[in-house]
């Protein structure tokens, strides 16, 4: 498997000239990782996108922002190089946009927006490096700040690895498209639209996903799929206020315990979805991705072990086996107060917040209609604001229902060609067998991608799991960025 | 009924009496209202204490502090008259202590503890009176501040119903004890302790409690018992930190959906509680008892619509008659966030505070012990503590239960001979139908009174309904604080 692109691509070349170039490259991307980028903020982010433009400019790519329908969207950074007999066109993927920071609760001596290096990650007992340009870097190291691995850390990888591609003689064999999002941690909320809109530019057979870790072992990735998402909020109602639940026990219902009856109902004992029709229509793992999956999944013991527990949901069940099916989940419940803060009253409401994921061949549409019938099979009556008296009154048992907005999953099957030199082209740039993933667990809206502009979508992770990725004290490892040039030097190499 | 004591007690020169110095009642009523006596604030409460003292000795009683073992027990006021040819003894009780306040809640031109005169409860548009001592006092009107209902109301009445007596010449039958606890709004918690302390000073036959609001139409209230309770906090244990609900969604046990399963497994859809034993030994209400009830349940219409319920918990039972059974009550439920501080998480863990109210016959611990075993009977192991490693690691359902302190309820069957003379002393201040309550649905730990001294206990309650009892801008109604003396009047003329 690894032969023809080993002999394809020097890797080698592409590595030394990093490790010549490192003092250099490492100078720009503390630059690029302290400017502030918080999606929300609308003109730190778009110095971001101008940085961008600039820094792929010096590396000889037509770059240029592309902008939303409206001033209301931060803009993706755009590039394209056309590859003289290229048959192929991949966009190469990366957000340079980053969760929100909260100052205090980094680690003594960090901050969001000023990278320094750690020796390890501060959780672990990391410490600040007192390191001056021109100092040795350490592989190890973390390069700590917002963003430092999600995820301009794909960004990096993607720009330099074309860069030492065009340096070390070896020009990609794909066209190679670039597209930087700017609002991918406050959902992508445009990224259709900017799809829509710059449609002619962004055509293409594949776009290649670079966000998210490696596996825990360290093993290189290639995630196929994600799943789609949406929330649903259930408010069941009580008396109008709370109520002394001795002079009022036994006679006002108790809106908690109608709730828990209720979803209780939604799943047994072992994680099945109760739900008819929940499982109707998914897509079954192929052999391939099923044994993608079974060779992925030997660090399960591990992590109960760590997770402090006894067993998984569905006992014997694997991780990675469970991603192929949908779920529902209580994301948090509430209804007034617990332990010393608690009175002792019937409340006057309670509320739950589900979340549901879809695999391939869910709706999520669909799922949640089959939710609601669910609920109203019993006994409750749905209603999509709060009660009025005339409601209260009339109904026992009745329940607001919030419905957010929710997408589908996005999954490329494993045995298409395209999909095929992928996985060669990372497992060239690695020694360890790299783990394929059918599906993540997690979310994304890429399924927009493939309805927009009907390429495929693979995702190729380049951070260290450890990354702290939307909390305090992100870091990336320092040698994990330097392989991500290489991953996308091979990547750009498919055919 | 009403004819021999009707006979035996003039309560019109009660009533004259009590006209004829109003202003007087109400100067030193006011004063009393005026101290500052939050239980937790010991020395505040003690010179509430030194008050009442004070104003017992001007009315003739032999009055005294009843101090507890130790210096932390806020003592309790005694006082003692002894009637010449009287076979029976009763104790007057009341509390001069009160609820924390915060002063902030309290609606503009009120505090706490600067009474004035409202012309309605604020919340219905009352406003504070100009007035100036000497001044007309409109009976409709209410006292504010602190325990001006809750329960100096109590205190006043019984002080003065018995200064009354001996004004108009008219001794009371019975030997005449006071007792003014000042440590009921921190849950009786000395209560025990200074009964055995002072048991022989303490010897008698009948408590009588004023304590607790009339009924909701005003009618004069004579109540028997009181249920008893206890809190029951559950914890259920899932991962040892919260999880990504998509990456370990089909993996990770959410300790939320395991509680809720478990809560919906104690009670069913009409309010049954389905723990094994739990309904098996209490004392169904009696033939009277039920009649009783059965009077007193006309308002619970009207109290649905209030609460804009469409029905009871139990359809077609009325409130009171729930009354007879033991009670098990969600208070609140939390797990994680919901709304819009939500994430998509796998919470860690999830809590739940149960109230359990006894009623005559059952035991506290025999309950807590039912509920025990049902939680054990669903599979999960019970623990008292935080749990370790190795009990996460070994079992499936980790429940942590904390119990507090409980205690029984208290009922004193209604066809005595001592409670037919209560309720014919009642009725005969009265023109409407007293409402007799076999017990009311709430808690205070008046067990220990006949566990400790072997004496019955019967409720009498003095303040509006509408009070503010415990909450901001309480308040009591004028024509019932002078009511109130002549209710006590009677109440010691019972032989």
């Amino acid at each position: 498997m690894l032969a023809p692109l080993d002999a394809a691509t020097n890797l080698e070349s592409v590595r030394a000239d990093r490790a010549a170039r490192q003092q250099e490259l490492m100078a720009e991307y503390r630059e690029f990782v302290a400017l502030p980028n918080v999606s929300g903020d609308r003109a730190a982010v778009r110095r971001n996108a101008e940085f961008l433009v600039a820094a792929m400019q010096r590396r000889g790519i037509a770059a240029e922002l592309l902008e939303g329908e409206t001033t209301a969207t931060n803009p993706a950074v755009f590039g394209e190089v056309k590859v003289p007999g290229a048959t192929t066109t991949v966009i190469y993927y990366a957000h340079y946009d980053g969760q929100p920071v909260n100052p205090k609760q980094w680690a003594e001596g960090l901050e969001p927006f000023r990278p320094v290096f750690l020796t390890a990650p501060v959780e672990r007992g990391g410490k600040v490096v007192a390191w001056q340009p021109g100092q040795p870097i350490e592989p190890a190291w973390r390069i700590s700040g917002r963003a430092a691995a999600d995820d301009k850390a794909g960004v990096f990888a993607i720009i330099n690895a074309y860069d030492a591609l065009v340096r070390t003689g070896q020009p990609p064999t794909v066209n190679v498209k670039f597209f930087f999002e700017g609002e991918e941690e406050i959902g992508s909320v445009h990224l259709a639209e900017l799809l829509r809109k710059h449609r002619a530019k962004l055509a293409g057979d594949l776009w290649i996903i670079c966000d998210g870790p490696r596996h825990v072992s360290g093993r290189k990735v290639v995630q196929f799929g994600v799943r789609g998402d949406v929330n649903l909020d259930l408010i069941a109602y009580g008396p109008k206020r709370p109520l002394h639940s001795g002079n009022y026990g036994n006679f006002a219902p108790n809106p908690a315990q109608r709730l828990v009856t209720l979803l209780a109902s939604l799943k047994d004992d072992n994680g099945r979805v109760l739900v008819k029709g929940f499982y109707d229509d998914y897509v079954q793992f192929s052999e391939t991705e099923r044994l993608a999956v079974r060779e992925a999944s030997f660090a399960d013991g591990a992590l109960l072990q760590e997770l402090g527990l006894a067993q998984p949901e569905v006992p014997g069940r694997a991780l990675l086996e469970g991603f192929e099916l949908p779920t529902l989940n209580i994301n948090g419940i509430q209804s007034a107060n617990v332990g010393r803060l608690a009175a002792n009253i019937i409340p006057s409401s309670a509320r739950v917040t589900l979340d549901l994921r879809m695999v391939l061949g869910n709706d999520w549409r669909r799922q949640v209609q089959r939710v609601l019938d669910h609920i109203r099979a019993q006994g409750w009556h749905v209603i999509d604001h709060e009660p009025t008296d005339e409601e209260r009154l009339a109904h026992t048992k009745l329940l607001r229902v919030e419905v957010g907005s929710g997408y589908n999953a996005q999954r490329t099957l494993m045995n298409l060609p395209l999909a095929q030199k992928v996985v060669a082209a990372v497992q060239a740039t690695s020694a360890e067998p790299v783990v394929r993933l059918p599906t993540g667990g997690g979310s994304l809206p890429l399924v927009v991608i493939e309805q927009e502009l009907g390429a495929k979508v693979i995702t190729v992770p380049v951070a260290n799991y450890d990354n702290n990725q939307h909390a305090e004290n992100e870091n990336m490892r320092v040698d994990y960025l330097w392989e991500g040039m290489a991953t996308f030097a091979a990547l750009m190499r498919l055919d």
